[in-house]
């Protein structure tokens, strides 16, 4: 057991510091640089533009080698003097000068709602909002994001936060001026939470051996009250539900920077194998965020179909939905699902048409999950890639 | 600022924790009694029964004095030998016997899921199964609760937990035999996730003069971002939407054990309004446990419909929809609306029919909610009751 002592900054951890801080002045050299070529343009009295990399499925690719779905190379031009583009255009501006203004250079956070409410106003001498719907501006924030080649974090913009975590853990947040050691062991029943941004969170002590990172609130506080984290060096995160942006992130960088080895576990249904493939490959819908959201190195411990049978869990399965059946058929043909042991799973669950939950497992008893289950399944090694 | 050390047990300390553990006995003691009063009944060759309170809109009433939403004195009974209520005495009994011998005795906490898993299976010679759907373990945990005269937490039931929290207030918390001195101080951009069941939380150093509940991750978000509850020697809480149960109990004992008044704060709107009402005053639904979650002192802050005129909000509300109407609708009607302050705000919003989130005030500017809205409004105890 470790203390949480007030500690000062150590030449390393301010070097760290300073490097994230160039970051933040990386950003607003972007912005400027964006800026400064449409002004030439402008002079030049060329049709100012800016280059945004293609969303959607026809520049979607799966990254075989880096076991991500990441975006292709096609770019749209988008222009101000084009009847199409202007409005996107002016949005597009609207944006990057709230991020540089009102949040970089005060080293402030806000939500997309935020901006939205900040940006929206009538064009002076018009009957035009600048904005009508949110919609609008959250995906100028995204143009925006693929354009200077980052992402929504680093220009200072907020997700919702979800998920707890437990573990024999250090870690050492900053809220502007404000500096906190956590320790992650001694956070009760209750759990750290995790923050909606989590570039700025170092890793201190670090007493673990694996990061187990459960879909469900419930798993979270039974593993909690057993132990289950202390007595197995494990630290114990929880995404209550599908995995909010910090989240993944905070698993991607417990993976990459502290090299540990991560576990999923979801319920043994088609929806928890999604969410445990958008956490590990990252989603279409944010292909353009999957090198810095997706954890490639993520494995899958369970449930899965094949463990319905051999836990003997079969009477306490329930019969799948059509749209179980819809979501199982389309994993199959993603190429992320197309290894031999994902299309095997999803093929048993096609034919069986039963899914379970994981506290299915409390049928036999509470604590078989954290006793017999999770210990057995790490000790054989018993994942699925 | 004050450091969090590793801490002996006082003997103050102990008794309190003993009073608790007192409660674990005297909810045996009472399923106990429950038994022995059916085994009496069945050497008596009497049709064996239990009392259970009625729940619903026929037995539910507000408690004027006590500002609650109160079950009334209607009580039905329950016997075993009779066709309509023979499968749901059945169910009552698993339920308790669950409670009793694999939670309480062992001193583990589960789900209504993990309850529903443990009892549900095929009675012996039929193809009648104990539990068919959740709902039916669900309504029986009630029926328990209520016959008990005890609480879902008390039996050591969990739900879903919500809701982060941030301040100068150390609490102490215990897991089974690990207890954790934590500072809410201390936690970083994340805050403490509020668990389940805080039945066991003591109150330690407390460095703060009120409570602030925001109904949105932003608001908190914002807040703590803005250092507001260090330099106003606030509690912040935020309940994710919809206060869950543990959230609505930990704001009562922060009202009652520590006397500290509470501020809520929602968007302007009737779901605003109806989440307020909920932390305050108890739900229908929930009327049987309105003693243990109700904040009869809870003061709504904001935004009320009045501040959009006030801090001149018109240009970024929102036209209300059907749902926000009909809701004000019945909000008008509820008695706990009932004051004059109430009346004159439903009835502006069901005449402007315009509605407005907090974030609202991010038009004027980030820090606009933090630096102008709330300290003006404590400050001049702008509140409704």
């Amino acid at each position: 057991m470790f203390m949480v002592k007030e500690e000062k900054e150590t030449s390393e951890g301010k070097h760290k510091r300073e490097e994230r801080e160039v970051s933040r002045e990386e950003i607003l050299k972007r912005i400027l640089g964006l800026g400064n070529g449409l002004v030439k343009e402008i002079e030049a009295e060329e049709n100012p533009h800016i280059d945004i990399p293609i969303r959607g499925s026809s520049n979607t690719v799966y990254d075989e080698k880096g076991k991500r779905i990441v975006l292709g190379d096609k770019v749209a031009k988008r222009a101000m003097f084009n009847v199409a583009h202007a409005r996107k255009f002016m949005q597009t501006m609207l944006v990057a000068s709230y991020v540089k203004k009102d949040l970089l250079e005060n080293d402030l956070t806000a939500t997309l709602r935020d901006l939205y409410y900040a940006k929206k106003h009538t064009i002076a001498g018009t009957k035009e909002d600048t904005i009508d719907e949110q919609k609008e501006s959250d995906l100028a924030i995204v143009d925006l994001e693929v354009a200077l080649d980052s992402f929504r974090e680093r220009l200072h913009l907020r997700a919702e936060p979800k998920g707890r975590m437990a573990g024999e853990l250090v870690v050492r947040d900053r809220v502007r001026d404000k500096i906190d050691l956590i320790d992650l062991s001694r956070m009760g029943s209750g759990g750290w939470a995790v923050p909606s941004i989590v570039e700025q969170i170092e890793f201190k002590d670090v007493g673990v051996e694996y990061v187990l990172v459960a879909e469900k609130n419930a798993i979270f506080d039974r593993l909690n009250e057993d132990g289950y984290w202390k007595r197995n060096k494990c630290l114990l995160m929880t995404t209550a539900g599908q995995a909010a942006r910090g989240a993944r992130r905070l698993l991607q960088r417990l993976s990459e920077e502290l090299k540990l080895p991560c576990y999923c576990l979801t319920d043994a249904d088609p929806y928890g194998f999604y969410i445990y493939s958008t956490m590990k490959y990252g989603s279409m819908a944010l292909a353009h965020e999957s090198e810095r959201l997706g954890c490639p190195k993520l494995k899958f411990l369970g449930m899965s179909i094949s463990d319905i049978e051999h836990y003997d869990l079969r009477s306490v399965t329930i019969k799948a939905k059509e749209v179980d059946i819809k979501r199982a058929q389309e994993l199959l043909e993603y190429d992320w699902f197309k290894t031999k042991e994902w299309q095997r799973e999803l093929k048993m669950f096609l034919e069986k048409k039963m899914k379970a939950e994981i506290q299915a497992l409390s049928s036999k008893n509470l604590q078989y999950i954290s006793k017999t289950y999770l210990p057995e399944k790490i000790k054989s090694q018993d994942f699925l890639p």
